[in-house]
């Protein structure tokens, strides 16, 4: 369903109107593309989520400019920022790779900016763009070094580095989860073996979520939900985790432990002050970052000799990537517009 | 032998001699302390060399001291910047643990600076030290992300990221060396395993051409020089490796597969566009450089679908720890008093 409304409550704030840019933010999802008008605190005053195009390249591209011209006519914006999936290039122009959409060395920039007349457009990993708000506006505002964990499908990565955004020499910084974390391991869609998506995203507790039900023993509802369901979804395996069910708690332990020795690694290279760890399996809070944490300090590198970062869940939910893109198109902007001596 | 120098050639430029900022650069090393005085393009106007009173932290602090007092009796200096081993704090000050001094929590920098009136100090990381001068002056000068990896008895690592060194969130970043890529692996002197130094470093050489001697076959030439010299040292495999000796070549290509596969790893997160190979391993030039690209195309993921970096071998082979030390302590005053609106 698509819905396309004004936030109650904002835009009428006297000093949100007085003069402080705004952005267009947009997220190009699996299912749905968010497209929001986002203040410089990261509030949104407006937001339209459509339904994805999905597979069909040029559609997403007539939407996505479709939804920029309605905001931009409700609302004062000059500058917008898309998220997209894939790897997009270090001038943030072109998408090298979108998985799941018919994009290869796709020149997504220049082809809205061609229909966008006026406005400056730019191009991010969507992973990187809900990273960024994170950073900006929730759970990593009182650092300068975080690195956020996305854990969906797949593990997303994001990574700050003294306040901004490691967007790497050709642009594909900070994916994390295609750092190997076993030789030889588990093949992963990216081409390579041992991902560390491949052991710790929802496939993977999904999988060792049916290994336990399988086997018996502390697995046993797992194995019922199993049975009435036949198969383990997402859905069934969170609420069973919500239920502390000790099968689903297992499972999710694995995935934790995972997710801890691949952040001692991390740690090792990007000493952050902070790991965010996002997507729907965070909903399960404590009962994922105790198994986190855990796991970081039984495998970090001269434990007790430096200080341990800490970890924490996000904090946005939703639109953070909408939200993210838009503030990384303002500031970005800013940049340019103080290089030019505006 | 101690020595100390002005360099040939070097101080007559009436450019250099121009007022341009001349900084101290102290590398406290395991057998020597280098101090020099280096001008803004990196170039050596002084050096001294003593040798390290090891294992005695008090009398370090001493000769770094009476070092950095001669240089600038002799030279108009009013920055110096100190590389130490170890983990660094983030505002630079304090070494929290330094292998081989008996530094625990030292306030290197308050030490300093109380007797040292008039003089600006930093400290930093020995190995992001050499990687920073190897990025300003060396193979990285043509680059904004560079990772640098040397090799010597274990992994050093420094990191550059959109032109600046990566230190992290507590100042201890780019210890690319004990990033795990072995799970249950080696024990690491960090008290971790599966740390990539443990198969990539010196040590780890050494070891697998002991091995391929034990074994025969094409190690013969090993085995020789092992029962000639009671044992393969660094120099005899090194030799060896110069001579394309086949067994020894076979370590080095082992070492370089683990360090091409500890790249892939690093790239998926950094995505720097070089990778500069240092250390005394190097001198192998494209015999080790062949290898390490190999392994590293073997396992990036999404090959084929993101551009690749380049692999090159370090440029400075001296002193490049004191050149960083002094060039980060200068680009630190400088960046200091532009923000002070000096």
């Amino acid at each position: 369903m698509d819905s396309k409304h004004s936030v109650p409550g904002r835009g009428a704030d006297p000093v949100l109107d007085s003069g402080l840019v705004r952005a267009i933010g947009i997220d190009i999802g699996g299912t749905k593309v968010a497209a929001a008008v986002v203040g410089e605190l990261g509030e949104l005053i407006a937001i339209d989520r459509r339904a994805t195009p999905a597979g069909d390249g040029e559609a997403i591209i007539d939407l996505v400019i479709r939804m920029i011209r309605e905001l931009s006519e409700e609302h004062d914006v000059a500058v917008a920022g898309v998220a997209a999936p894939g790897f997009i290039d270090v001038t943030q122009s072109l998408v090298y790779y979108a998985p799941n959409i018919s994009w290869r060395n796709q020149p997504l920039r220049h082809r809205l900016e061609t229909r966008l007349t006026g406005m400056e457009l730019t191009v991010d990993n969507d992973a990187n763009a809900a990273g960024w708000a994170e950073f900006r506006f929730g759970a990593g505002r009182m650092v300068s070094d975080m690195t956020m964990l996305t854990i969906g499908t797949g593990v997303g990565g994001a990574v700050v580095v003294g306040d901004r955004l490691l967007r790497g020499g050709f642009g594909s910084a900070g994916e994390i989860g295609h750092m190997r974390v076993v030789p030889g391991g588990l093949p992963c869609g990216c081409g390579a073996r041992g991902c560390l998506e491949q052991y710790g995203a929802g496939r993977a507790l999904l999988r060792m979520a049916n290994e336990i039900a399988d086997a018996g023993g502390i697995g046993l509802p797992l194995a019922a939900a199993r049975a009435e369901a036949g198969g383990l979804d997402g859905h069934s395996v969170g609420r069973l985790i919500a239920d502390d069910d000790p099968g689903a708690l297992a499972a999710l332990r694995e995935l934790g432990s995972w997710i801890g020795q691949g952040c001692a690694a991390i740690g090792a290279i990007l000493d952050p002050q902070l790991f965010v760890i996002g997507g729907g399996v965070a909903a399960a809070g404590e009962r994922l970052l105790g198994p986190i944490r855990e796991a970081y300090l039984a495998h970090v590198p001269a434990r007790g000799y430096h200080p341990e970062p800490a970890f924490v869940t996000a904090e946005l939910v939703n639109d953070a990537g909408a939200v993210g893109a838009a503030d990384l198109a303002r500031v970005r902007a800013e940049t340019l517009g103080a290089a030019a001596g505006l």
